[in-house]
């Protein structure tokens, strides 16, 4: 496989690859850096047209495993990413498409972050891992740990969605549910880590999450036909796919895969918890963000993102923006695929949201290229109860 | 495109091709056939390998739309078909494989015929139509309808899971609820489409649905590098599938893209339904299956499949069997597959839960290689309420 290492995105420091996630000496994020010069011969888009593997790991060759035989895998990645023609209309925009990454294993983008990071833990033989979660990353890493025979520990905040929950439980995770947001699960687990000898992949904590966000980019990249949108529009929580995703981009450029200037990368999030939004501003209130309890249970709800100020950073270097929108567009507009044919998450739905948003306030030009992410299926946050009465109350007759 | 016409399976009378299931003069069921000189130019190995199209509609050329432009697609096909190896090692078996459906649009491998029939109906301008289901195929019926702009009405029996009624309504499709089982939303439908302009896009009532649903044997074959499994195990309710695959493979081997026998194909049902295992046995006992109150909603709960004589003719071709399985060991088999990281569907679970039956009663050779369906997500069918509480009971602690 290809030869990696550490860099730190703060002070650059450089350190052999192992599975840590922030700079010994600076507390800086840590990336995963390659040898391009290898890359440039063995990541081309030749080779990868003639890929027969349709899931993330045809990327392999820039993803940190020592062996792809040692992949992780349930089959996730190259999710279709489909033009709206509806909205385009609607809106006058020249070209929108959705990445549909619920159709990943366990229905989340969250699939593809764990299969690398699992597959990084089965590498070293570390039987036991815990990760903080506000449901779909905890699901799809209790999935990926089962699938590999690790001992999963997961913790949630005690609103999120119940189906959720208990999909973690059909994984066979241990799950501990918290009087809290995500930041007192990883609180939780950081008290009992040691003692338990638990790892925590909690997000920015080790490198394979990232690496394997940024595979988003690389699907993007190829499946435009290398050629990249104008326009990114992304759910962010922790971060970790903004990060990803941009880290991703730089990686093909520097392979000469792509040219010119990046997408824009637009951050969404929910009203009531937007440190993202707060933080490019210059405005940071991240205690209101924290104590704000108008916020919804969403993967978006993270009140303390693990590194805000790169966040900022990679939303400015490529024009970027961070924006809210409210839980009544998010519900709006996830009406508004419904009709379109497409179930989306609240997140997946706040990525149309914000699109909506942004062409009211004349953020988008009529014409840019934008990708919007449905992350996840609707029906994962459904409340719907399984009574009769409710049943006949859903449809629209009863014969 | 490819052209193709229609061919009663049962008095092989040829008609022009349209959108009708039964033959005029014996009632046979019709299935499409395709100029083969010219698919053998068109639908190669080569081609297939080089195709940057991720769906099933990669295989266009032997489907029966008038143009690739015309196809109606939220990028369906081309899921995920994963080895097993724990399954593997426990039940000493060669090789078993995952063929993992759910990661289609709409959560299940209903999408795909859809896809195909309703692109049928839009090139065609049939502006509304209906289907009685056991609840996947409405679904998917309704978001590729919505995609294309048609009014959809779905009958689905009054104890369907709530989770995809709901997500019906989500797809804004007219949602029925009926008293009875899948026959009886069919005869709610067959009163009414006449007076209500409704085209049926029923099982077997149209091309379509089976065309769709063969592109799983291409796939099979395609991912296997253009081999063969042994046995396939599917669960079967309208048969559509099981039609659909054997259609499937008789037009690779036509084409001399694969050799050899066809792999057997087992159909699984749950005890309680079974007319397709009675008929087998040739103790067709339909009433029974009809009566039989035991057995849950599923979609393999099809008491009358419309064209029994045509499933068994094709499961003794090739080798084939139909068994039944519990309902307590369906269960017991989505609780094994979620301890290796799969979310399966009831339908999905019986095919590990015939797996296992066909390994005790000595009717799988430990050399043979196996390909199970799983054909939707454990989530469709949850009963889990919203309320605390059972969160609370759901997971291991509360903290």
């Amino acid at each position: 496989m290809n030869k990696c290492w550490l860099r730190c995105t703060r002070c650059k420091s450089v350190f052999d690859f192992r599975l840590i996630g922030k700079c010994e000496k600076c507390q800086g994020t840590l990336l995963v850096e390659y040898d391009m010069n290898r890359a440039h011969d063995v990541f081309t888009p030749t080779k990868l047209a003639l890929s027969n593997n349709n899931t993330l790991w045809r990327y392999h060759e820039l993803l940190p495993v020592r062996s792809l035989d040692s992949a992780i895998t349930l089959g996730e990645g190259v999710t279709p990413l489909i033009r709206m023609p509806a909205i385009e209309k609607q809106q006058s925009l020249r070209r929108v498409w959705m990445k549909r990454e619920e159709q990943n294993p366990t229905g989340s983008f969250k699939a593809r972050g764990f299969s690398v990071t699992v597959s990084l833990l089965a590498e070293r033989g570390i039987p036991i891992a815990a990760v903080p979660s506000n449901g779909n990353a905890a699901s799809a890493f209790a999935a990926y740990a089962a699938r590999a025979g690790i001992d999963a520990h997961v913790f949630i905040p005690k609103d999120c969605p119940p189906l959720i929950v208990e999909e973690c439980k059909l994984y066979g995770a241990h799950t501990t549910l918290v009087d809290g947001k995500i930041h007192d699960a990883a609180a939780a687990i950081e008290l009992r880590k040691d003692q338990m000898g638990w790892f925590n992949v909690g997000t920015l904590r080790e490198p394979g999450r990232v690496e394997g966000k940024k595979t988003m980019a690389f699907e993007i990249a190829e499946q435009l036909g290398w050629r990249l949108p104008d326009v990114i529009i992304y759910p962010t929580g922790g971060g970790s796919g903004i990060v990803g995703m941009w880290k991703g981009f730089m990686e093909l450029r520097r392979l000469g895969l792509i040219q010119g200037t990046l997408p824009r990368l637009i951050s969404v999030q929910e009203e009531g918890c937007r440190p993202i939004v707060d933080a490019l501003k210059g405005t940071e209130n991240q205690e209101e963000s924290i104590t704000n309890e108008a916020s919804n249970p969403t993967g978006m709800r993270v009140p303390i993102p693990p590194d805000l100020d790169l966040l900022v950073t990679i939303l400015k270097e490529t024009g970027g923006d961070a924006i809210s929108v409210s839980k009544s567009e998010m519900d709006s507009a996830q009406r508004m695929l419904g009709t379109l044919g497409i179930s989306s998450s609240p997140e997946g739905a706040a990525t149309y949201a914000g699109l909506l948003k942004l062409t009211e306030t004349n953020g988008l030009s009529g014409e840019e290229e934008i990708v919007l992410f449905n992350t996840s299926h609707a029906m994962k946050y459904s409340s719907v109860s399984p009574s009769a009465i409710s049943k006949r109350q859903l449809a629209d007759y009863m014969i």
